[in-house]
């Protein structure tokens, strides 16, 4: 199952997302940091065709800025112009800081080795695949349309999904 | 429906392949010509991207020579060194010529407006999309994931398969 | 002539720069922004192409930090971690920044219509080049080789240039 | 110095080109076959750039084709079609085929290794640069302007010139 998210300030969205509320959706989940190169020349463009290419689709693209080093220099003020200049439109997250760590906590959650980074999660809150650095487009499309292609899980799983709302994935226990 | 194949020379595969009988299958038919810039520079490496992309599953690929100028220039022994070094693996035919016009047989029956061109055919035989040009990677891999996950048509229609194998599909008659 | 540089940081450089004590040499100097995405794109990787091709000449590389939207976002601390993550390895000033505009003092002073800017200055002093946007390689190549290809101007200009470097650049006055 | 060219027929031109005549002027002679991948991604379009650039210089620009494998694929004819499609405007020449070997004389004269080739000569017919692939844009932009900034050889030369057009580059002798 996916760990939940832990974000400290959201963009692009009116109200916070959560892994659990989203249960029944694909979500396509990138890391990134706004001084990464290679997040800034290949993850943020691909980022920007998978909202084009699925945009009818009920894909939740979430995009959690998971900084692990030059702290200071990546504040929150510069990652909203950041996406405001990189005309990225879905939404993202700051991951939230661990003071007793460099790795933020969603980002050490899910293991994720640096950025980018990216994680698949299916309809039924399952990891479908992982990522650290870019796949070729072609591969992501058909990952992410295949997953879009399984049926909604049945109502059996959807009360899990209020469960779990509830707290059943209160993650920062289990880190 | 996809119209029928009609095939001068195989290249890269030991015996011809006709729509009819590959009717269950996924087909991804992409038409080119060697001395086409778009076709060398776009098409060609995203039909190999497709064929890494999707060795596991049970698409077929069809390359398809469709010359409309230059024919002296692209004949099929020029054609078998442009595969050969262009490492393309998956099958091509070259599209039998059409002596009382620039553009060969099954150019004209599907109604190709240029090169590259290609269309997707779904198990059940029928065209689920067309490009005169090139789709992006994402978007491609998508599309051609939405059709493998499509099951196998049933074999009400295995059976006109056969019928059309036994020479029903002789198309020339049909344009 | 060139104007002269008002900087109120410098990085990958022991000692301020300045265009009067630099007459002699050609100067290439590039305006950027580091939330601006063609200068990340295809400045920046510009301005590393030209380290390496010009290494074993006497072109100096600037590059000018020239801030004129999202400051609170582009601080000098921002700067400093980008320009370490992304491998600048030629002197880089924070142009100072103007309490009566959004436009930095030497921006404004060559007339810099927003970033990725460049300017090619000769050894005499005098502006050969401008550029808003990017230049393609083969082009900027020729540009700055004809440059170095011209002769170091003579004693009587050198004297110039120690005068300028004592003082009479003061260019805040010609503004 | 530069070995002269043995071309068994020439396109974009309309009479013969040779190294011996054009002395006085750089040369930019790009070796390669039309069926070669990297001469088409990359050594062609990066000619046109040489082509666009230098248009207002006094370069000669000259391409060879040198076909060493796949003789039959390569003909003039389909050459011809090829400069058509991919809009190559400066001159090139078949390279003579020599029957004693899949290498054609030019080739073998200059001691290419493969395709792409080029060698960039100056005004005085000596080679100033060889290369086997493709240089970067920025350092061949660079090498080209430097080239073009040597002055033109004095009238000495230019005798030297006269005899060598008369028959003293008989450069199958010196093969």
């Amino acid at each position: 199952m996916a760990p939940e998210l832990s974000v400290s300030q959201w963009f692009n969205t009116p109200e916070p997302l959560s892994i659990a509320a989203l249960k029944g959706r694909v979500i396509f989940l990138h890391s990134f940091q706004l001084l990464c190169p290679g997040c800034v020349a290949h993850a943020i463009p691909q980022v920007q065709r998978i909202e084009r290419t699925f945009s009818g689709s009920d894909l939740q693209i979430i995009g959690l800025h998971t900084v692990f080093e030059h702290h200071a220099a990546m504040s929150p003020t510069t990652l909203e112009a950041f996406l405001f200049e990189y005309r990225l439109n879905s939404p993202v997250g700051v991951d939230l800081a661990d003071e007793a760590s460099h790795v933020p906590v969603t980002m050490r959650r899910y293991g994720f080795r640096g950025t980018p980074s990216s994680v698949l999660i299916g309809r039924d809150g399952t990891i479908l695949h992982e990522a650290f650095g870019i796949e070729d487009d072609l591969t992501l499309g058909a990952r992410i349309a295949t997953a879009l292609a399984t049926p909604v899980p049945d109502a059996g799983q959807a009360v899990e999904v209020s469960d779990c709302a509830a707290g059943v994935c209160a993650l920062p226990v289990s880190i």
